[in-house]
């Protein structure tokens, strides 16, 4: 009865294979750079986070923020540090300013 | 020898409880949502991607990536809907017009 593998029923492998295939996901998983949601929480009712803005209104300097972990998005408050920091990661702003300022 | 559960020693239910527990785990990590990197690609050697821009270079307006997937990064070429689609994100660029043009 059953396939037999070095006198064992094939049937006895499977709790050890099994554990040893999860256990390879797992690692793998847990090594490989995680690459998901852009956006994990600014508007997600929205289906597309999109913000305009004036020139004239700029001013003489500006900072946006494009790791969408600002507190003041879509302006920079410099919260792209941590995320860094967490994710292993090396995004921050665009910055625009005016020569003549 | 050995703890008995039930007649049984507890080591024979090692394999089962890591299995179930990886399965646990590996199915969670499927089914939440996936934080990890913003930018998975663009100079990965830079500590910090900071882009600067004068106002007076803008032109009548333009578009600035905040998905980090733009092939003229640091401007959107509309990858963030391919993004979008792919994770199940939301993201878009910041637009900046002149109010004259
Ligand atoms: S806070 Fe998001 S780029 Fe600075
Ligand atoms: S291509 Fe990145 S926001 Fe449009």
């Amino acid at each position: 009865m059953g396939v037999d593998i070095g006198g064992k029923e094939l049937v006895t492998y499977i709790p050890i294979v099994t554990t040893v295939g999860l256990a390879i996901y797992v690692t793998w998983q847990a090594l490989r750079p995680k690459i998901g949601l852009v956006n994990p929480g600014i508007e997600k009712n929205e289906q597309k986070v999109v913000n305009s803005m004036d020139i004239e209104d700029i001013g003489d300097s500006i900072a946006f923020c494009r790791c969408w972990r600002s507190k003041k998005f879509p302006l920079c408050d410099g919260s792209h540090n941590a995320h860094n920091k967490k994710q292993g990661d090396n995004v921050g702003p665009i910055c625009l300013k005016r020569k003549s300022a």
